[in-house]
């Protein structure tokens, strides 16, 4: 299992303590499924089992109804690529008939944004505006099994949303903010949800300087985190956090 | 914050004790978008601040700039459709970056199939099955952040999947079977992950009588539970659970 894991070189902060660590983060992949030549679908997965991914999917999507009806499958360009070759004719789904899930990952781009320089923060102030974030969640009070996002500045949550899909809560902020006129440029965001590569390119793009999670990072959003200058928090409790990229805005940390 | 919430009537065994209890769980909606008249995509989130989660999206993916770019925003047939008209011309994403994310949601179908009946189980089963399955996640256990999904018969666990997302442990547990020629009509299938409406669509296409999940259910799922003759779990922890539809398959409950 080990291969499907990065270790990341971190820092956690627990009260006034600040602890280097080592921290295992799962993989991601990007795999494209190619059905007779035709392009059907990207999707991001752990690449561990990567066929049974595949004839899975094309299973349960009604692609296939036995293992019989695939020619050959083939893995390319370093498992990025899924071949299947049909014995019979393929028929095109119907673009109408796509629908974007909980996880929303349906994207029409995927680049994202380098965030300005600065956004110094204590980590004092990560802690407080966790436990405010964590007040202000409703809906989860009351139902659980939804996400939470919460747009603060250094002092205070200004915004929370929440929902079922953890990328709707990050476009519900934006949404909101965009409405409002809320600059979210070097602002902070925390999210329950993991931040995927995805999620990390939204805030990317919101200019977010500081984004955090109560849950660990992929190896894909630390990767993207630290190309587009922008600081990653995991396993954020209200006491305690961990850093997985440009520190520097840990003022104990500036200039590193 | 209570009308996004669904309460369901639903039973919680914790040793030899059932209790009957009323449990909210968080409502789903699918909303279509339209652009100038043109069907982009649709999105499963939780119904409230839909304005905020449609325009956020929109400009998340390029599709607007500014909000001045809106000429008119309705929400129309009982907020099931957002009608967006921009004041400038609309272009269609190109189809080749569709991607589909974490959630993987990207759907070409999304009809379910009726369980047959049977497939009785003692609740004690359930939580023997529920620790079996947390023995043998490993990828989690090394980097947390993913999902695990088990797929096993009354007595025993037979496959995990794991990954990052948690359509595609569902999707692995179903390309294994085929692959290994393991039906999997009647089978007990337990997630870590939250049963969404379309993983239990998933469940109901492989003929799944028992779907359970460490998590809450959504109301979706629990309607479509309902419909499918799923038997519905949630909650599990290995010592307790709670069944939210088709009781009879615990045998205290036959003919319930």
């Amino acid at each position: 299992m080990d291969k499907f894991v990065e270790y990341i070189e971190c820092i956690s902060f627990e009260e006034n303590e600040q602890t280097k660590s080592v921290i295992p983060v799962p993989k991601e992949k990007d795999i494209k499924i190619f059905v007779n030549g035709y392009e059907l679908v990207s999707i991001l997965c752990t690449p561990y089992k990567i066929k049974n991914l595949v004839v899975g999917f094309l299973y349960s999507e009604g692609i296939l109804s036995h293992l019989e009806d695939i020619e050959s499958f083939e893995l390319k360009q370093n498992d990025s690529i899924a071949d299947i070759k049909l014995k019979g004719k393929f028929e095109k789904p119907l673009k109408k008939t796509l629908t974007s899930g909980f996880g929303k990952g349906t994207m029409f781009r995927s680049d994202g944004k380098k965030v300005s320089k600065g956004g110094y923060i204590s980590p004092v102030k990560i802690n407080s505006l966790v436990k405010q974030f964590e007040n202000k969640m409703e809906l989860y009070r009351i139902s659980g099994a939804v996400h939470a996002t919460a747009l603060g500045d250094s002092d205070t949550v200004l915004l929370v949303a929440e929902d079922i899909g953890r990328h709707n809560t990050f476009d519900k902020i934006q949404g909101e903010c965009l409405m409002k006129g809320i600059d979210t440029k070097g602002k902070i965001i925390l999210t329950t949800g993991r931040i995927s590569s995805e999620m990390l390119l939204k805030a990317s793009r919101m200019g977010i300087a500081v984004a955090g999670s109560m849950k660990s990072p992929t190896g894909n959003s630390v990767l993207l985190a630290k190309e587009f200058g922008i600081t990653l928090i995991g396993h954020a409790n209200g006491s305690k956090f961990v850093v997985y990229t440009h520190k520097y805005r840990f003022s104990d940390f500036a200039g590193d």
